[in-house]
């Protein structure tokens, strides 16, 4: 399967983004729209103190149908009350006006400062007019609805007749839980809401769910996927391989542009007694602060492996059975550093991706977390975010 | 009750520390010696991968005895098999010879880099003679167990005609799981065994257990206490409310000296469900890297706070019921933030201690955990650790 780095928008999608205000100069409002309503689905952040689009998407999706989706970033309308509320409701009904379709097909997401009202006539204002500049290029739609991302993120690919196209934003606070920062995929194929529900949470737990920047669950987290039917039907065993690729890409995509992040962290664990803690200890690994300074600073300190592994005082980890390969180097087993070549260990943890695998030899479970290293970046980033 | 912060050691106890080449020049080899055999117990490390004076020291406290406990830093004797613990009853044989007291009443530990062998001979060289520079000052035995931490570490107390002294060290790789980094608790008040290790360990569950520099646990936490009995009987319900008021004083100066910290947090939940979501929330807090950046660049992103807490799935959090304060001043209630003054919140987090006072109303369970700010020191200290 293909995966296209100059992605393309799927037959009847149109996207744009435009400066509304709420940041100095670069795009801060998005639009997605597709030419008739599409099927939908959509899976959100499980955080308990969810955003106000949040609340209001889930009652939206119930329908199955949506035709267009539009995003602000800089303010995530999250920690409002009632009249956060009241906004999203405003800003679908503003987008739906614009577009000439159903405020009930129109799903609101809002990325950026917590516990802040979004400027709404900034937004309301922003919208108007805004489908003069619909185009087919996603890049477009991805530049606005960034926050500390360093570039737009979309991929696409092909599904026999059929286009699926990625857009996603996320760089801090990203530990999705059944969900994911703000990614919307969207698609020419017909299918069911039905089935792309389901296909939609088979892949986003392969991918997005196991991503973790800073092991910080958004308030925001959106996950949202529109198939307009206009290519006709597919192989839904084809789309749903092609819909984990692209998942999965954008994970590794997101993972690396994480806040300050120079490398991406691949962390796979083998073998583990059942999928519930192959997750465990694979984001344990992947969270550790020790781990990602580690691999930060090249240094072959494989110790923390070991103490990452172990804090996971509930799962089965039997130290004399565990073996742990960097890149493919054996480096632990029988309860011992092997001889391995320390500069080249050195050479590896330099690199732009490190992959630990710990074969735990207890079980068949197994399972692949991304993630990236912990830098200087991450905290100028975020000791001084707010005030930005 | 009057905490010492120029401390002493109780009756009978003496300390020293030395150089035995394992650093280049600092102290890295203590020795802490009881006139006589002391009752004693000990609580370590649940990591599942511990260090093998972990492994000894479990049998070692079974007898509820002990008269000495030798420590070294710079090598952890972690991830070292059977070599490691031969290396531990060496280490243990030679301070016995050099005291000449029974090995198996000495408690050998060892901090520093995993997965690396102790160079033994230095260890054992270094102990001949030890003896002769035991003096009653802690803060010299203090110094040689120090890996990160900015300085030695000790507290004296007194229960009536008794005196505790509590000794410490620990940096990084510190959320201690049932017990701490390295603390050793001496008196001379007479209590027995079983009692000292109940009291333990209801101490420590209120203090080290409750503090997190990184999440990390560490592959060697271990926290003993030796009671020589030369002060004759003390009140039991005096000796345990002054043992947790050195424990949680201990807590606090590790927590400020975590690695690059430049200030204390302290995270209290109130009215919590139970105390198990109470714990479990706390810790959630107080290891949010964004909660840490913020407190670091005294910067009143207080959303992040919603987000910590929200992300606790599990837990019963309800929005509208929830108060936050910092420092005492509410910051948020009824879904929104207050009013209050933005200068007033970023000068309290400013300071050197940052409280965060978190009301769930939803039930009778409280929970206060320790941590600090994360910093570029804890980015440089750790992206290079194991080569300096």
């Amino acid at each position: 399967m293909k995966i296209d780095h100059n992605p393309q928008l799927p037959n009847g999608f149109s996207c744009t983004s435009i400066n509304c205000g709420l940041k100095a100069k670069e795009n801060d409002l998005s639009l997605f729209l597709s030419a008739k309503p599409a099927n939908a689905a959509a899976v959100f952040t499980k955080n308990l103190f969810p955003g106000a689009p949040i609340t209001v998407g889930r009652e939206i999706i119930k329908r199955g149908q949506l035709q267009a989706v539009v995003v602000n970033s800089k303010v995530s309308n999250v920690g409002t009350g009632q009249q956060g509320i009241d906004n999203v409701y405003r800003m679908a009904k503003a987008a739906a006006t614009e577009c000439n379709i159903d405020p009930a097909d129109v799903l609101v997401s809002s990325t950026g400062v917590i516990a802040k009202q979004l400027p709404i006539e900034l937004v309301e204002n922003g919208i108007k007019g805004i489908a003069d500049s619909l185009q087919a290029d996603p890049m477009v739609g991805a530049r606005g609805i960034m926050t500390t991302d360093t570039h737009p993120k979309a991929l696409s690919a092909s599904v026999g007749d059929a286009k699926v196209c990625i857009v996603a934003k996320g760089s801090g606070m990203i530990e999705p839980n059944m969900a994911t920062m703000l990614v919307y995929i969207f698609t020419d194929a017909e299918i069911s809401a039905d089935a792309l529900d389901k296909m939609l949470r088979v892949s986003v737990n392969q991918s997005f769910n196991m991503l973790s920047v800073d092991s910080d669950t958004s308030t925001s987290d959106t996950c949202a996927i529109l198939a307009n039917g206009l290519a006709g039907t597919v192989d839904e065993a084809e789309f749903q391989e092609t819909l984990t690729h692209l998942c999965v890409e954008m994970t590794k995509i997101l993972a690396i542009d994480g806040e300050g992040a120079t490398k991406l962290l691949t962390i796979t664990i083998e073998h583990a007694a059942n999928d519930k803690e192959a997750v465990y200890i694979a984001k344990a690994v992947v969270n550790s602060p020790l781990i990602k300074t580690m691999a930060y600073g090249a240094d072959p300190n494989i110790g923390r492996i070991l103490m990452a592994v172990g804090k996971c005082v509930h799962c089965t980890v039997i130290p004399e059975k565990i073996g742990i390969t960097i890149n493919g180097t054996k480096v632990f087993q029988d309860l011992e550093k092997t001889d391995y070549n320390e500069d080249e260990i050195r050479t590896i943890l330099g690199g732009k991706s490190v992959e630990i695998t710990i074969d735990l030899a207890v079980g068949n479970a197994k399972a692949t977390t991304y993630g990236c290293d912990l830098t200087e970046g991450y905290i100028e980033e975020n000791a001084a975010y707010y005030s930005s």
